[in-house]
């Protein structure tokens, strides 16, 4: 059976971190210095692993194996939040490159294809998972026309400081995939609450948000009566506790909604507010809750409307992003694996955050792998998990990912 | 019967208009270049009625009569917001002026002592009825030490500026009193709404204000299921909309509320807040209603703090202002003079904001009269009144000071 080298893994991993190591956190945003210094590297590692490495178009790095037939893709990404936590994405990373090596150095798997990848801007900079989005197909040129990041850096000159303007950008029609599994840190508190050292993911959870803007009038608080007042702020909060108090009796098991950014004009404490917004959140891995979410939300903005105050408007926040499934039969391999590196102590379960593989299900098939987050932690310096569960998942992975290969091979 | 002149009260409320005119609006806040501007010409105007004009140490005007006895102060405030009406104090103080001078041209009244003046920084720009507080033994060295305006301006370096370091500062005790006039557009809508033309002030509301600080935990808003969250935002919107819920079941006919102020920290739409702020004020003419509000707002945090959600505490936002009561023979006067010039056009009526009269009638007898605003509206560059109106009241005014000084000098 493949064994994956664990200190060699841990060792890579804090060379990663090296890079962009910021305290017990990492600064290193898709296409800073930092970012483009650790794909190189990695480039650099993949060709060690005897990988044919290279970086495209929008800085994604991909290791192909030299073996014929299709392969399995493996990793993650390696950009990080603005001030992001060590592990997130670059796990997932160095996994791919141990798990090609991995399987390279065992007589029993060395002919398997394994090919490793880092996406691009998983984390949003320019643009969400635009990397994977490129590769499969969905970052048109109507989407990257006229990008900038948040300090007003266009994607244009990000690309051709990386020197990346004329680079060809790979795509998943240029080779037979059997697919893609990436490894992920939990990013929550289950897997360490119910004592599990590995994570399978059923599902990515789908999203959908809406801004609810309100209108009233504003006025003096000491001489308008509250008969006369059209109160901003009155509506938002009556809106808002309503849908905590409706949402329960139309979730799911596992539905989140979150309102967590909510402002009245002028917010000052003797005036009547004329106008607030809210902005509301939901998920779950079912689209039929999320519909539901979407009908209650719309009654309670009638109901609101219906009182004489302040009226309120609800206008979709963004793009719905429907649940992702992950394959069946790639779940299953990953189990049997998790099962006899980990007996009894893995759970199948959703994510909760959004991931590259949410987007790749769309063109293959995927699984993905999570390890849990101390205390739940991430997008923070704090984030960590113990080496033992590190070294851990990537076994499961490289178990999983030889037998997938295996089991391809053998249907060909 | 006294009478004032109208084309003189209109060109002098126009002639200090000027100072500081911006569109329809007046910008002249307290010790500013245009305030002290407007200050000297009213002391010029002052004299020129045959009153003993003096600026005091904190700006206030007073135009001293040099008849012998108890006076009448009759005035407002000539300061404005940073962005106001031309109106507001100003009406009161030019009524003022014109009281003087109209009872100094009657043979009737000739005799009658009313002193005019314009209080200093009613506004709050350093400190709210500064001036008002300063002649009644109210604004403590303590509350001057370290004054400074918004912008970090000294008031130690604004008195300078303006002059006024080392000027006296008037006191209450510094001469006989009958009492207090303060005439003010009423910035509310209801004399319009009722089709009156003359409101008595009763009492000016009381004032009670309460902070409340929710403490969460900030967490992911994908990965943190709805049972383990500490949410901010939802304690915040269940409080906000509890308090609407439950004061009215203790309210006062016209007691108000607000809660115009709401901060969530940090504030994004896909994160759990583990910070708010929201700030509650209320108003009422009767302290038991003051008081019940209070002890709503204590059960009703109690109740969120039981839910296991995040946390709240209830500070005190500002020393409470009591309702302040207007003297009810004044009042009398004030009426007959109404029922005199506008017959079955008046209202007795409480204030729903504050004014110097509430400070001043800590010290000596006071009274207010309203005229009305056009659409309710004040603190605002759209503020006005109709002429008519403007004139009416100053008539009322004159009518009601001298009946009040012709009794005083009745009873001594």
């Amino acid at each position: 059976m493949v064994s994956i080298n664990g200190e060699r893994l841990l060792g890579d991993l804090r060379a990663l971190r090296a890079m962009g190591a910021t305290g017990t956190g990492v600064v290193r945003p898709a296409f800073s210095e930092m970012d483009m210094t650790a794909r190189r590297w990695l480039a650099d590692r993949y060709s060690d692993a005897g990988l044919t490495a290279q970086i495209d178009g929008v800085g994604n790095v991909l290791g192909r194996s030299q073996n014929p037939g299709p392969a399995l893709l493996v990793g993650s990404h390696s950009d990080t939040q603005p001030t992001g936590g060590w592990l997130d994405g670059a796990l997932g990373v160095i996994y791919g490159l141990e798990v090609a090596r991995a399987l390279a150095e065992d007589p029993a798997t060395r002919d398997l294809a394994v090919d490793a990848i880092s996406w691009q801007d998983e984390e949003s900079r320019f643009y969400g998972c635009m990397g994977s989005r490129s590769f499969c197909g969905d970052f048109t040129a109507e989407a990257e026309a006229d990008l900038h990041d948040k300090d007003g850096v266009a994607l244009a000159d990000a690309l051709a400081q990386a020197g990346l303007s004329d680079t060809p950008r790979l795509a998943a029609g240029d080779h037979d995939y059997i697919g893609f599994l990436e490894a992920h840190i939990e990013q929550g508190p289950h897997l360490e609450q119910d004592g599990r050292r590995i994570g399978i993911v059923q599902s990515i959870v789908g999203l959908g948000g809406m801004v609810f803007i309100f209108s009233g009038q504003q006025n003096h608080a000491g001489t308008t009566m509250m008969a006369g007042r059209k109160d901003a702020a009155t509506a938002l909060y009556a809106l808002a506790n309503a849908i905590n108090e409706e949402f329960p009796k139309v979730a799911g098991d596992r539905s989140v909604w979150t309102m967590g950014r909510a402002v009245l004009t002028p917010g000052a404490p003797s005036i009547v507010p004329g106008h607030g917004e809210l902005e509301l959140q939901f998920r779950d891995v079912d689209p039929a809750v999320l519909d539901r979410f979407e009908a209650v939300a719309h009654r309670l903005v009638a109901e609101i409307n219906s009182r004489g105050g302040a009226t309120v408007e609800a206008k979709p926040s963004r793009v719905r992003i429907p649940p992702a499934h992950m394959d069946p039969g790639f779940q299953e391999h990953l189990s049997r694996a998790a099962e006899t590196h980990a007996p009894g102590n893995w759970n199948a379960m959703p994510s909760g955050a959004f991931h590259d593989a949410g987007v790749v299900c769309g063109v293959m098939p995927c699984a993905m792998l999570f390890i849990p987050s101390i205390g739940g932690i991430s997008h923070d310096f704090a984030e960590d998990s113990h080496d033992d569960d590190i070294v851990l998942g990537c076994q499961v992975l490289a178990s999983g990912a030889a037998s997938i290969v295996i089991a391809a091979a053998g249907r060909q």
